[in-house]
């Protein structure tokens, strides 16, 4: 089938090969000239016959708001839009209602798969009308990964990428984890070989995963991680999964932790913890360091 | 080789089964008569051919404690005695000076494997000294899954319990990870299928692993899990990593997180939640519930 | 001076008595006639004297955005609104735009007390503009307690419901620090009096504080709590406090696990600690309890 | 009446004062001879009337340890101890069975109070029989606050040190609450005062506390801490506190984090995030922030 594609970066430019080499028709457009295929979105639509499927893959918040919005222009009745992108679910029911009062369909689809995803497929969490995820299904299966796994309709429009931010919110806690038990076994003197001890799970235990064998990888790079520095950023859906469990009062002190942790690595000095120097100073004469 | 073994329970007895397909000689004692090789400890010892290697695979605590007493006093210089029981690290020290105060050589030994271990093998990681974990390594080999992972010497004397608890705190966090997204996706309406999404993440996702597969797989046995209670034990070994951590000052935010929301789920009624709703109703006036 | 004052529930009709005690005049509206000295918020409008200050205590959300709105059309230049409920400061700054765009002012004023406030007098926390603010000073220092304390100026429209907001979200954690704590002494067997330990902290240590004291107060009525059920609602207010949190990347790993404490006492059954059991049962074999 | 005190560090030293203005007679040992009245343990138990009574005030562990032990031999049948040190309180159970054999009575005292304490008395937290309280009891109601709080017999031995060790764990929860409370009001804009927020709280709210006061106290000579590092020492019994919880099975999620924040707070760099930034490079590419 015939898709056209908006945006062209790092994702979006592999995912265009994977759905060019399953045999459709890619038309891309990106605002960098270097990558498109055509000079605008005018002419995208223009060279898509309809009914238009339009996959919507530029990062969350304005840009994303700015091209269904765009797009919501351009298009005609029985034309769907896909957006792939990391958007908010909360944003998603907004957008299929402005598509929705000009006749056209919405798709949100929550895309995993980083820099593997051109060579092994991208795990796909989508939301929307059964009539419209059939219209984009193609596409779903030359991007999923081989097998019967990897792509799952989630509901209705935002569940797709609800599902998506609440993987990452696992991810979060799983790969916090990892860091926990590894930064333990760094800390005791009689624990010899932590990097052949993680490599050893890698069979036959619980918690053996594919984490873990990246958590492998890059001990086999940088044995201590030596040459890294503890600061990790977060990319937002950590936060709004959050902030949907607080929303449904569901607790999430796991996943919570781990983004908290996160925020820490990134402060150079703690303002809390000054002031939980302050405080034992006043109270008890503690030492306190000064700058 | 020729293996002593002693506790042939549900762990005990599926290794024995495994080691033996191996082609080894396996003696077992256990309390039980109807599951033991031979009817005493003594028997056992006098069974084997010097040097021998006896391997105690009885509860961590009072029974292991007494096990290997005995074994001190039973074994000969030369000899060497391998804890695989769920023993804390700090028991392993003061048994390997017990022993080596005999000239019996002491290995302390985690497995991982549980009701899957006679099939797929066990995941081991030991310590102790290299002379004696080269003894017992046919029985490690025979034990460990195919494959070039599994087993691993982890450092001293007491550094494969430690690191098979380090194992078994991560496993806490990973499990109450996918059990929070699990419980967010449940909470929302819009979101339809949740045991879909589940199994979609087999493939293709950051978070896939061996756990995910069981968690599918307990999800198409009861799809919402309608028929459990929200109530879970802990083994132990949670525990001590949380201590292990506190000895040496690491943070342990998520791991120790996953071990409350367990000691939560085992109170019918939460005291400090009592106490909680007593202040609210003290400073506010909030109406409290009461029994 | 003259004020308007609109909600006359359990916190406006307090507030009204103790501003009339301070000598002032308070024309009080409420949809309840039975509270109310006027029949209407345009008849309070014109019983109040030009420039006016109408002071806004209803619910948060619907209800205070409903008011401000009438108040926008009936009010005129040079008048002032106070919203004194616990409106999100997001919403103080939309109100703001709204009013000023008529040319009436807007201070917002969190407002901590309870039903102690009468008595003791409220603790106020207010934001906007110098010039406002004066304006509705007399009232502040009506309403706060005697003393030196319990008034501030926190800041920018925003501020004052920002500054009450961080004052509950601290409070969270406090009382869930008491609460821990008094748990782990009622847990322990050699521990004989809690009621007589929390009792003798109220002079000389550390932890003295007000809480302290209601605690004492509901030790003393109930000694273990025992007629209470472990269920806590929350106001908000805290849910409110971790999303600024978030907003602003700010760990706050105490604050956050007291309003999780509350999400899991309020459910009859944890549906993550069911995921955990599952994932026992499917792993190790571990026994589950069904329903 | 008569008591013995060794240990007449900054602590000792201030309690010798505030026991001799309430007129009763001590006798001082401390291994400073500057700061002692005698030159030695026997030459101190000489000086005393039998049946005596003699306080111990040394560090915790080792230093406590050898100084009952030393009692143990040179006391006599009716003597008795009272260890008013930082004792953990499973050290207190083998102290008073030690002492016990000999006919010497044992009494464990947590005392709170600090630098303030020679002024304001301290609080007492105490524990054993009856009739060894009552023999101490002169001492503490010159040692503790006037009025009628400030002194409890929490229980059995070692009630007293778990009482005293329950209090710090609530301490550093209410630390941390005003301490992330005051990191979020400094990351707001439109928040223009912090510290006249925190002063404004002093009265008519919930959170009023003498931690509160002196946060303000601080304040005043810092205004916005600059001067300080965020770094907090823990002086062992906020880690005692967990232990005895996960002893207990008891979940503590206020307290530790609280914990966790201290120890996280003391790491130059945080060797789990090193991990997660290890891992995010793994599966996405991520940019980490190399040393």
């Amino acid at each position: 089938m015939e898709l056209g594609l908006i945006g062209l970066g790092k994702m979006g430019g592999n995912m265009r090969e994977r759905i060019r080499r399953a045999g459709h028709t890619v038309i891309g457009y990106d605002r960098n000239p270097d990558l498109a295929d055509v000079a605008s979105v005018p002419e995208l639509v223009n060279k898509l016959q309809a009914p238009r499927v339009v996959w919507v893959m530029v990062p969350a918040g304005e840009p994303t708001q700015q091209t269904i919005e765009e797009l919501a222009e351009q298009l005609l009745p029985g034309d769907i839009v896909v957006d792939g992108g990391n958007s908010r679910w909360t944003d998603d029911e907004k957008h299929a209602e402005l598509l929705a009062a000009k006749g056209i369909g919405f798709v949100d689809c929550g895309v995993s798969g980083g820099v593997w995803g051109l060579q092994n497929g991208y795990a796909l969490m989508y939301g929307g009308e059964d009539e419209h995820i059939a219209r984009v299904q193609p596409i779903f299966d030359a991007l999923k990964p081989e097998g019967e796994f990897g792509a799952v309709h989630a509901g209705k429009a935002g569940a797709g990428h609800f599902a998506k931010m609440v993987h990452n919110g696992i991810e979060y806690a799983m790969m916090q984890a990892y860091a926990e038990g590894w930064e333990l076994l760094e800390a005791v003197d009689s624990v010899t070989d932590v990097r052949e001890i993680f490599r050893s799970w890698k069979e036959g235990t619980v918690i053996r995963s594919w984490l873990l064998d990246l958590a492998v990888d890059a001990l086999d790079k940088d044995e201590h991680l030596a040459k890294l520095k503890g600061f990790a950023a977060d990319s937002g859906e950590g936060r709004w999964t959050v902030e949907a469990a607080i929303d449904h009062a569901v607790p999430l002190p796991a996943i919570t932790a781990s983004l908290f942790a996160r925020f820490a690595s990134r402060q150079d000095d703690s303002p809390q913890m000054k002031m939980i120097a302050a405080l034992r100073n006043e109270f008890g004469g503690h030492a306190v360091e000064s700058k």
